[in-house]
C-alpha cells in the first residue's frame, strides 16, 4: 500500500458526530414535536417499521444501583441506536444526578455516528410524551380535571405534555401519598415553572404556542392528600410513583375516565388496584415488557388477563390515529418504555440541531 | 418544590463526559499498554471479574451492511459499558470508512459516562493486543519467524502487536492469497509504517521503546507468495482474512508452532484446516461464540472438538500469565472479539486522556 495514498485515504474519511448536552436539549426540544416523533415510533412498531432488540439490565447493588441497555432501529427515521440508562440512588447524596446515561443514534444508511444525546435529560421528554401520545388517542378530547400522582421528577413532563395534548384542561389536581410536602411545592410554582421550562422552544406562531400560553395562565392548580376524592373528579389521571401497591382504587374511577401508569417498570410495582384491568380497556406499549414489568403484570398475577391478551397502543395506531373516546368507558394506557421512544426523541433533537447547527461536533 | 433550589441543585450536578477521536487514539494508544490491558480482560473473564451480556446483531442488507452491540463490565477497572459497530460495505464507494461505531464507558461507582471513543478506531488496537497476549502466553519466546496471513487493514496492528512481545522476531512475512499485490506494497513500507504510526506514543524511557526500535530498523520483510513454505518456516503464524475456506493445511504447519486466528467472526469462516485441532492445544476467547462463529466452529462442525471442552484464554491466564510453550506442541488461539477487550481498551484510552486532558471534554 503507498504510503502517500494511504494517509490521503484516512484524512477524506470526515465522519462528523454532534453531542447534545442536558441544556442543548432545553433549548431544541419541544412538547408538540416529541408527541408526535413518540406517536410515530409506537406507530411503527405497530406496522413492523419498527424493532425493539433485547433489553440488557444488570444490578450493581441490590436496590441501589443498576443499569439498562435498550436499543432498536425506527426505519421511518432511518435512525437505529442504543441507549444506556444507570440509576445510582446513593448519588443524590454525592451532589450527583442519580440518572445517567447517554442515547447514540445511527444512520440506517451508512453506519454512520448522528450524535450522542444525554439520556436523563431525554427521559422526561420522552416518557411524558408516551402518557400524551395515549390520551390524545384514548383521553375525553374535552376533559377539563387532570390528576397527576407522584409530585417527583417526572410531574413537571407529564404535566405540560397533557396540557399540550389536552387544551380542555383547567384543573390540576396533584397528590403525592409520601412526600404531601413536595405536592404543595409543586402545586405553588407549577405554571411558572411550565411556562419558563417549556413554552419557549414552542414555534411562536404556531397556534398551540398561544392556546398553552393562554391556558398556562388560566390554569387552577391545587394540591391534595385525599387521593379518594381527586381521582372521583378526575377525567384524565396520570401516575408517575415508584410505588410497590396500588394506590387508586379502581371503584373510585368514573367511567369514560382514561389513566396513564407511567411509574411501573420493575417487578413489584404497582400503582392502581388490578381490579380495573377488568373493566378499563387497556393497552400496552410493549405487550412481553408490559406482562413482566408493568403495571400489567398485577393483572396477569391475578388472573385477570393473559399476556397473549394484551393489545399495544402501536397496533391500534397503526389502524388510527383518531380519538376513540367513547362517554362510559374506562382506558388505561401502560407506559413501561421501549427504546424506540428514545430513538425517535433523540434523532428528533439531532436533526433540530443540525438544522441550528447546535451542540458540539466532533470529526470523530 | 422551591424553585431557587431547584435551580441551584441542578447547576451543581455537572456530569463531564470526554470524546476520543480516531487522531486522539493515535496519539493515546501505545502497544505495550493495550496488550497489558486486554490481558487483564480475558483474565478477569477467567476470575468472574468480567462478564459479557448478551451480543444484539443485525443485518440490514444481507452480506453488505450489519451491525451489532457488545457490552460488558469489567469489575477490576470499575468501567462498564457498551460498543456499537457497524460495517456497511457500500460506503468504500461513497468515500466513507466501511466500519463506523462508538465505545461508551461508565463509572461502576456512580454511573457517571467516562466518555465516548471512536469504536473503529480502537479495534486494530484491541484485536492485535487479543493476538499478543496469546503469544506472550502461548508462543516460542524466542521465535524469528513470523507470517501474517492478509495484508488488510488489521495487518499492520497485528504486525506491531506480536514485535512488542516477541522480541527475536526478525523476519515478517506476508501473504495475501485474494490481493498478493497488497502484500508486496505493505512489505515494502512496513516499517516505516510501523515506526510512524506506533512508535511515537511509546514511553521513550521504556526498555521496549528501545528494543522496538532496534528491532524494526533490523527487520527483514517479505511478501511471498507461497503460503505452504511460508508456513513451514514460521514460528508464529497470525490469519487475519475475511475467508471462508481453510488456506493453511494443517500439515504445513511445524511443532512448537503458535497460531492465532483472528479472522473467523461468523458462520462460515475458515482460514485453518481444521484439522489442525486434533493435535493443536487450543484457546478461545469466549466458549459459545468461538464454537458459533470462530475458526472453532469448523473443527465443532467435523466433530473433532466439542464446544464444552474448549478452554478459555482467560481460565488459562487466571492461573499463571507465565510463558507456557513447549519445543514441539502446536498452540492455537481463536479470537472472536468480546467486548471486555473495547472496554479495557476505551477505558485505558480514557484515563491517559484524563491524565493529560487530552480529547473534547463536554458537559453532558
Amino acid at each position: 500500500m503507498d504510503t502517500i495514498f494511504w494517509l490521503f485515504a484516512k484524512t477524506q474519511e470526515v465522519v462528523i458526530m454532534r453531542i447534545l448536552t442536558s441544556s442543548d436539549l432545553q433549548t431544541l426540544l419541544d412538547f408538540p414535536s416529541v408527541i408526535d416523533a413518540v406517536e410515530t415510533a409506537y406507530q411503527d412498531k405497530g406496522t413492523g417499521q419498527g424493532v425493539i432488540w433485547p433489553m440488557i439490565y444488570h444490578e450493581f447493588i441490590s436496590d441501589q444501583a443498576d443499569m439498562d441497555i435498550r436499543s432498536g432501529y425506527l426505519k421511518s427515521q432511518h435512525a437505529y441506536g442504543v441507549k444506556l440508562l444507570s440509576w445510582f440512588a446513593e448519588n443524590e447524596a454525592k451532589g450527583l444526578p442519580e440518572l445517567n446515561g447517554t442515547v447514540t443514534i445511527y444512520d440506517d444508511q451508512t453506519g454512520l455516528p448522528k450524535g450522542v444525546v444525554n439520556a436523563a435529560a431525554l427521559t422526561g421528554y420522552r416518557t411524558g410524551a408516551a402518557g400524551a401520545v395515549a390520551s390524545r388517542l384514548l383521553a375525553n378530547p374535552d376533559a377539563t380535571n387532570l390528576l397527576i400522582v407522584g409530585a417527583g421528577a417526572q410531574a413537571l413532563y407529564q404535566i405540560m405534555a397533557q396540557l399540550t395534548v389536552l387544551p380542555h384542561i383547567s384543573t390540576v389536581t396533584i397528590v403525592d401519598l409520601v412526600a404531601p410536602q413536595k405536592a404543595t411545592q409543586l402545586a405553588e410554582t407549577l405554571t411558572q415553572q411550565l411556562s419558563e421550562q417549556f413554552l419557549p422552544t414552542i414555534d411562536t406562531h404556531a397556534a398551540v404556542y398561544e392556546r398553552l400560553t393562554t391556558q398556562l395562565s388560566h390554569l387552577t392548580v391545587t394540591a391534595s392528600d385525599d387521593l379518594e376524592n381527586a381521582t372521583k373528579t378526575a377525567q384524565v389521571i396520570v401516575t408517575a410513583t415508584p410505588s410497590t401497591k396500588a394506590m387508586i382504587q379502581s371503584d373510585w374511577v368514573q367511567p369514560g375516565t382514561h389513566l396513564n401508569t407511567i411509574g411501573a417498570d420493575m417487578t413489584g410495582k404497582q400503582e392502581v388496584d388490578e381490579t380495573i384491568f377488568k373493566t378499563a380497556n387497556s393497552y400496552v406499549d410493549d405487550r412481553q415488557q408490559a406482562a413482566q414489568v408493568g403495571e400489567t403484570q398485577n393483572a396477569i398475577r391475578a388472573n385477570i388477563l393473559q399476556e397473549d391478551q394484551l393489545t399495544e397502543i402501536g397496533d391500534l395506531l397503526a389502524t388510527s390515529t383518531q380519538n376513540q373516546w367513547t362517554p362510559n368507558q374506562m382506558t388505561l394506557f401502560d407506559s413501561t418504555g421501549i427504546a424506540l421512544q428514545d430513538i425517535a426523541a433523540a434523532n428528533l433533537a439531532l436533526e433540530k440541531a443540525e438544522t441550528l447547527t447546535a451542540g458540539h461536533s466532533i470529526d470523530l
